[in-house]
């Protein structure tokens, strides 16, 4: 049963190499174009063995354990599968480096190897942008989205598996129409994005890729100075789409409802918006010396803060150079990350806002022993069940964080790069600071490192229970 | 009576002040004794004006949240007067500075503003490790070992707020007489750690120094190269009593009783033994290419590895020059630190392993969602109620983490200087990585950091909630 949905994942994919196809051949670029060819035969040949093999004992109910499973593998085949086009073309001749940009463009990273971004191919950087764009909202949401219901109450399991937050609700009753109104959501902001990128003067190539980059909140850039060059329309545009898509979409289905008193009370929204502000204001006067002008500090903060906060990771500024106290901000927005619900990763502020909430219910217990108290969350009771996974999820990803660190250590990189390359990989932002910063890149790390990143991008991204679980002795013991 | 405790502890202080001033004499040192006179007739005029007040209004039973406030203030108070004797020499100029280095001292952290440490006075550098030593194993738990107990069953509250880990016991019915034998095991080790540096040839003074320093797992040493110059003999006789002063204490307090099977089953004392043998053969393995030689690889990696561990910040060789994966192995130590019921900081080892407990059993019950288990440490169950008190300790550990590394960035030193100055100071070892290593010193940073520095150390050293409470507004409000 496994193998039968990894396996219709590998069909979509070979559809999904389609787009890239027509880029190249609008492009005239024979070569990219058929090794697009090529990888899309190669994935539609294995998804069909795979889902032959396995039609006719497929049960009618997935549980956790598959859900888990399927999206853990299934990730883990897309990556390894969409890889292909780049080694193909010989653009990236290392399969693990080809395998590293693939997973940090699925996981919505946008940490990249490619020393010469600028020499790449239409196909191949239209591919690279657009699987931030499928990556961002889910493969398997859009697999449910698509596809016709295959059994009936099995579907919730795999969302609550890709989709990112403590709580993953159903928007409506059934789980294919809130994945169908997710994905219209997400495919009606991109259109406006790239509207209003076309309105600021950006080509429509440029304008499709960097919008596939910041719904997705992936960071694939087509230029090495990111987003640098262009005007500041543009970089306003782009800075504050982040920001939309770092927004729970949940608050977007309110809107269209025209519920805006439900909306007024997301906290948070509110919560996220704050922070982005307060963020935004400080990096702004900390700045202010080196760029000596109002309007470029608060420009150059807003965008960064926007970028990391929602785990983007495109750069308008090489804030490497900054100093330390805004540094330090933004690898602490890495960390807190974007809202429950939508395309962004990190831990998510809803996440941050119950630890909070349980370090003041802690205290107040100190202080009066015998007093019981109920943590709330947008006005609702979280019940301890809910209360003692977040913080077991906080727990595991610190002693994950810690793993990688060590792991990375080997490379003998200086502490801020090692440091900064897991907080960047494992939250998925993409960009770091010192030799992994916004104006370097990934390729002079070991094969090994790279390896250990993609791992921490998978964990990260698929907020690292999928993936245990996948791996995990225990969950193929009792087959 | 908060007040009354926090007096009856200053009285205390002017008491301890005495062995410093004996030093300052026996080393004719009169400027020095003359200031340790002054400090101690101040702590004793304080002290008493503060117990004569109250005398009459004391209730029979401390509740834990008066614990917390006591042993909160009781620190601060501690500190603050402690500092006393390097303003009033002259030895260190600044208050913040001599603050800085006394709560540096009580709560065995071992970070130094000092620059010129070989040019002190005999009487200063005894104070400042006579400060380890008392710090070690907690004021408050010394005080209740030599006074007749004041009231029935309040003092528990107290020795929880001051004793290190998640669970404290008591060894026998009666606090007072647990406080004793604590106290009577730690001065048997310091004395029979005392007659073996001896045996080494070390000089008495240094000794006794030394002794103060690893019994307290504190760090402050007398040369500017830390331990370095002594010899292999002395160095290795350090790291196995910094090793042994990591230990819980329970430990050898079962030894005493003949309880070897127990002692055989600590689950902890196995955890934290295994811990350091696997780093100290990682470090070696990693550092032979420096050293060249194997002896002498495996007593530096295993000093550094007991000295970090322990939390003591002792150092024989400049591990800032060491690879990255041995310094970000020793990053790693910091972190978990020592074992709890033992007088060193970090999170410590029982702490780490719930850590994992949690995260296994949350992987478990998302593979098998109707499985119960239970968590035990030591064999015995341990109760949900602590399990999520240490988690949410954890998170809150975290939190402050984050905005120490904060507050400390503004100073602009860099990435690998503030994270591991919070570190080393939070954790209470002593020195860090680049700028604070262990060839550096804390002098250069900036007031502020040094006051958010010193807060951390505190924090660390009582494990986060005593403060926390002594300064939480709710805490004063229905008084």
């Amino acid at each position: 049963m496994v193998l039968f949905m990894v396996g219709r994942i590998l069909q979509i994919e070979a559809l999904l190499f389609l787009p890239s196809l027509a880029c190249a051949l609008v492009y005239r670029e024979w070569n990219t174009a058929l090794s697009f060819a090529a990888a899309a035969a190669i994935a539609a040949v294995l998804g069909t063995l795979m889902t032959v093999a396995k039609r006719s004992r497929i049960p009618s109910r997935i549980y956790a354990r598959e859900g888990f499973v399927i999206v853990g593998l299934a990730w883990l085949a897309m990556s390894a599968v969409g890889a292909l086009p780049f080694v193909i073309t010989g653009a990236v001749p290392s399969y693990i480096d080809a395998f590293f940009e693939t997973v940090s463009g699925f996981t919505t990273t946008g940490a990249s190897i490619l020393t010469n971004v600028e020499g790449m191919s239409h196909g191949l950087l239209f591919w690279r942008s657009f699987t931030h764009w499928v990556g961002g909202m889910g493969v398997l949401v859009f697999v449910m989205a698509i596809l016709p219901t295959e059994g009936g109450g099995r579907s919730i399991h795999i969302m609550r598996a890709e989709m990112p937050g403590p709580i993953v609700g159903k928007l409506v009753p059934k789980i294919r129409d809130t994945a169908m109104i997710l994905y219209l959501i997400y495919i009606a902001m991109s259109v406006l994005e790239v509207v209003l990128l076309l309105c600021g003067g950006m080509s429509f190539f440029d304008s499709v890729v960097h919008t596939f980059g910041t719904a997705g909140t992936g960071g694939f850039g087509i230029k090495a100075d990111s987003l640098t060059s262009y005007s500041p329309y543009c970089q306003w545009v782009i800075a504050v789409f982040m920001f939309l898509f770092g927004v729970n979409f949940n608050v977007y289905y309110l809107l269209i409802l025209g519920k805006l008193k439900s909306v007024f009370k997301s906290s948070e929204m509110w919560c996220y918006t704050a922070v982005a502000v307060a963020a935004t204001a400080l990096i702004s006067v900390n700045i202010y010396s080196i760029y000596q002008n109002v309007g470029d500090s608060l420009r150059l903060a807003a965008f960064q803060v926007s970028s990391v906060m929602t785990t983007t990771g495109y750069a308008t500024a090489d804030f490497n150079l900054w100093p330390d106290f805004s540094k330090a901000l933004l690898v602490l927005l890495m960390f807190i990350g974007a809202s429950a619900g939508s395309t962004g990763g990190g831990i998510k502020v809803s996440r941050v806002m119950l630890m909070f909430k349980l370090a003041r219910r802690e205290l107040k217990r100190l202080v009066h022993p015998r007093s019981v108290s109920v943590v709330k969350l947008e006005g609702k009771k979280v019940e301890e069940q809910t209360l003692s996974n977040t913080a077991v999820y906080l727990l595991v990803y610190a002693l994950l964080f810690f793993g990688f660190f060590l792991l990375v250590s080997i490379d003998n990189l200086d502490f801020e790069s090692t440091f900064t390359a897991v907080a960047a990989c494992f939250n998925n932002i993409g960009p770091g600071l010192a030799s992994v910063g916004p104006a370097a890149n990934y390729a002079h790390l070991s094969d090994f490192s790279k390896i250990v990143l993609s791992a921490s991008m998978l964990f990260g991204r698929l907020e690292i229970f999928p993936v245990l679980v996948a791996f995990s002795l225990s969950t193929w013991k009792k087959k």
